[in-house]
């Protein structure tokens, strides 16, 4: 059950036996049937989840009511509400499974006893947002100055699995896209 | 010199006199003229820097040749382009001081020693970090969803003396706003 999330953790650092054993200890399993909420706008955020199994969509719904899609993630991806989560205030986001998952939690208090009894984590949730804010920025700079053509590709780059896995709507709307509009550059895509 | 920065490290962590001691003997002073890049699209960003003293602006250049301003940083912040930093690849971004500056500066060979020899300090950048997230996070949702007016006073809330101390188009290229626009909600809040 852990395997997958002590390996994540050695991309990162190189914690002893016992700092791998506090942090399996404050990691809580969790199965979750497909179509659920995680996170709902309004809700406080309690919960970092690591997936182990399944995908997750993260979105918000914008002021016309229609939903922006902020992220995909899949295995080996942690998901949270990373601004909720901390600050413990009312989240704008809604997180929601899209297949059947298995996630390793991890709450305020369990997060805050591992870095208490195991601080070479800090490093690791440090160059984990550091990463988060670096691929933040980085689509904020493409929204802003990608082609359609090239928004797709790159889509296809970071999340080459997804396609397969879910609704071709949300990838319209990760994209900024209507889904006809998406179908369009699919079409242009393949003829090449 | 160390006054200011110290006691913003102290703020996050407690630090023990040998940690400090660390800390400030890896922090390279430096003065910056007014108008001065500290970081041009293309290259590859080597410095955190803290300000001591001063004003600075980061922006990027749109497609359409405009300049779009990101931030502004202040006394008591830093400023980086930390994905460029962190992943030593060429930046987006210009950074410019819009005054006389005095930096402390970490460059990534003096804050891999810092973060081996006092790792406490891992704990000060992942909170950093981590609340950078999140205000980006919020500028996205409120670019999408706030009125101008609303914009306008969210910016001085975060900003409060900005306004003061920058060119007003600087202000309105951080709102997305044309100068002329930027006039008139200023005129509409003065008649409130």
């Amino acid at each position: 059950m852990f395997d997958a999330i002590n390996h994540h953790a050695s991309k990162y650092i190189s914690p002893s036996g016992e700092d791998i054993k506090v942090f399996n200890t404050q990691l809580q399993p969790k199965r979750v049937a497909k179509k659920t909420f995680l996170l709902q706008e309004g809700e406080i955020c309690r919960f970092e989840g690591f997936i182990n199994k399944g995908c997750i969509r993260t979105y918000y719904i914008n002021e016309t009511g229609a939903e922006v899609t902020l992220q995909f993630a899949i295995e080996d991806w942690w998901v949270s509400d990373i601004a909720s989560f901390h600050e413990q205030k009312p989240s704008r986001m809604f997180i929601e499974t899209l297949e059947d998952c298995e996630l390793l939690i991890l709450s305020p208090t369990s997060k805050e006893t591992l870095l208490r009894e195991a601080p070479c984590f800090e490093r690791m949730f440090r160059i984990m947002v550091q990463r988060n804010l670096s691929r933040m920025q980085e689509r904020l700079f493409k929204t802003i100055t990608t082609t359609a053509v090239d928004k797709y590709l790159d889509f296809l780059e970071r999340y080459p699995t997804i396609p397969q896995r879910v609704a071709q709507h949300y990838i319209a709307s990760y994209l900024g896209f209507s889904p006809e509009f998406l179908s369009k550059v699919r079409t242009k895509l393949s003829k090449k």
